[in-house]
């Protein structure tokens, strides 16, 4: 295995040597005092690696520079609204072509109407669809609409998974009081035992089980749910008329082009997509069954942009190309890819890495790390080889991710791996 | 006064006689199946008038066009988003230079460092800002600031105002369940009494008193706020530590380049902005003092869209726009035009108008109308003859709007009026 470091001449500067953030820090330093304390949110490169640059300044494809000019290939894709690349084609010119007619006006475009048809088309519970703006919007009128339909109250939700900032959902306590979470209740992600008791507990107040296509919490391992387990919430829904609610904002259109649970044969009654269904422009969608249909229409759902043609013509856009160019093969191929020559890499090394979760979203951990100080060390060292990956958090691929990108990248990484071995030791 | 119905030869047809709805009837259908229940929302056209379009393909400056082919000047304006006119050049050129970088990616753009600084610097009270999507998303952070930073619970709103759908603030309960609504009372828009009993309610609870700049309640009299109203809010806060919260959602940038209680000397501690901050670009914006830093620091804010680049272009541009072209000044001349010019016409067929609030944001209001019965009557006939009025909403003025525009407005209206006069009598 080569150990060189990569040094790519034809681009920007991607030694580890001549690698530097100073615009970057100097921007750093200005954000910490107009913004109220710096980058906030999941945007704070803080929580990535002290390595990692802050601001980014251009995209193209499956690649991203920052304001310092260093160029990375990027598998964490704007934490997954990139689904396509950057510019796509198709996409951006029918959000271009829409742009010059309307986007927000008085009333909404009938492309509205379009894209709620296509929604229903593909996805198989949808007979009825609509649209938002953030992940959490969509999540919380699932919510609502669970409670209107059932007349209850209760939702159960897995302990630990991220469900949008809301104060009802975020994960920081901050500014939340105890009224936000009020009737709800928690199981554990695969374990029927937990789901059973949560549902014993919500006795008949069960409004619905909230869920996400598989355990993509961060700073654990992922985990795929068991056909039995999800089998089991649709059999308590079908029996006690609650919402079975998916939460598919992050992984929608990654494993299939309807709802993430189609590829296990498990129909929801309400979905709450985002991240990809416009590949970046901003929108959210709830899919829901005629189940639903008279709750979600008691609920005050709008928003001042969520209306915005555009993003619907991006939408429409965005469907066309993932059956057009064979989206979801190319994410498992690519990310296939990726992920046996990271093993290859770190083995090659005296590391193992524990990959877990699907090739399209995988999540990297380095073994015998609890602290994720290799994770860390490592994400920070590839990095500075133009490589952009995260320690705890999963990972995305893009279909702009070619087989020559991949290859690059794992190039660029090797180099990460003997830094890694060099600070660590033979792993 | 000419009662001719208004006939323009150069643009689309806008005669009564020949005014249709066809096409937007059968879209209409198809919405009624493919979303939950037709359009939902505010943007749902029943709620405006039985005769106005439900959907909209085009728009330009201060103007929209149904799928009929149906032209509108249009005073809605987005119902708010629209500040600058549709397609502002200076705008959308700032947009399209942004798009062609990076608009959502794996970090922020340096534009948001720009962007904090100039509303900064605008915004009187600001020492830091943030971005978010929703407006509803502001007013959610600034209610959760404020009680990260007090750590108290109770906030006071005024009885009747909007402050957004989500669970905690939206008019329709569907789906809302009573916690969503704990540690809130409210008080009446104006009535020092009614707020200093709900501050005694609260006791050493109060974590934030929430207010709109002005009463801008649908279906009632636009009230604007007293001096004494506004100042004894200050003084309240001042006094208990609880944060003033300007919920200025809905009139940003329609009033002053800061906050809208600027123009009384009264400075929040949090503002909430949205709408009209990126002209139509889908963008908000908290903006504090701080005395609030920590407290906002410790909130989790954070969206899959917050970051978008090109909607901070698009904001950069807007305030440009705001001064370079004496905005505000326009919305007035404007406002005041078409005010005076409705209360002529109004006058001229025996009718009286209640119009209130400020110009930029009028109510329009039939005199001894309870029912509105004149008042969508008079909008639905004003639609037909291509001017898009509210019966029941505040309306907005655009910059787009130029005299020219008001003067044809006002000669399209003449119509309705006579329409009216003929359905209702002598008024």
């Amino acid at each position: 295995m080569a150990v060189e470091v990569h040094n790519r001449t034809e681009t920007q500067i991607m030694t580890y040597d001549t690698y530097t953030l100073e615009k970057d820090l100097a921007l750093r330093a200005r954000a910490e005092a107009a913004l109220p304390a710096g980058v906030y949110g999941h945007m704070n490169s803080r929580i990535v690696s002290p390595a990692h640059p802050q601001f980014i300044s251009r995209a193209e494809g499956g690649r991203i520079w920052d304001t310092d000019g260093n160029e990375y290939i990027d598998f964490i894709c704007s934490y997954g609204t990139n689904l396509l690349g950057h510019h796509h084609p198709k996409v951006d010119e029918a959000a271009r072509k829409q742009q010059a007619l309307a986007d927000c006006t008085s009333g909404p475009s009938p492309l509205i109407v379009e894209l709620a048809e296509k929604f229903n088309e593909k996805v198989a519970h949808a007979d009825w669809s609509l649209f938002a703006k953030n992940g959490g919007d969509a999540t919380t009128i699932c919510v609502s609409a669970a409670r209107a339909q059932t007349g209850r109250k209760t939702v159960l939700l897995a302990a630990g998974a991220y469900h949008g900032a809301t104060p009802a959902f975020t994960p920081m306590m901050g500014g939340v009081i105890e009224s936000d979470r009020a009737y709800q209740l928690t199981y554990d992600y695969n374990d029927i035992d937990s789901l059973n008791n949560a549902v014993a507990e919500a006795g008949d107040d069960l409004a619905a089980i909230l869920v996400s296509p598989f355990k993509h919490d961060s700073l654990v391992e992922q985990e795929l749910p068991t056909q039995e387990f999800a089998e089991a919430m649709r059999a308590i829904c079908d029996k006690t008329g609650a919402a079975l609610i998916l939460d598919d904002v992050r992984c929608a259109f990654r494993f299939s082009s309807g709802s993430t649970w189609e590829t296990i044969n498990v129909l929801p009654d309400l979905c709450a997509m985002s991240k990809s269904v416009a590949n970046g422009y901003a929108l959210s969608v709830v899919t829901g069954n005629n189940k639903f249909r008279d709750g979600v229409s008691q609920v005050y759902a709008t928003g001042s942009f969520w209306f915005a043609a555009v993003s619907y013509a991006a939408s429409l856009a965005t469907i066309a190309a993932i059956e057009e160019e064979d989206v979801i093969n190319k994410l498992k191929a690519s990310g296939t890819l990726l992920r046996d020559g990271l093993n290859d890499l770190a083995n090659s090394y005296g590391f193992k890495l524990n990959q877990s979760g699907p090739v399209q979203m995988p999540l990297l951990m380095v073994e015998d790390d609890p602290k994720f100080e290799k994770g860390i060390y490592l994400c920070s060292q590839a990095a500075q080889r133009g490589v952009w990956l995260h320690p705890w958090h999963n990972m995305f691929i893009c279909s702009a991710h070619e087989e020559k990108d991949i290859k690059e990248a794992l190039d660029r990484v090797d180099g990460a791996f003997q830094a890694l071995r060099k600070e660590f030791g033979e792993g």
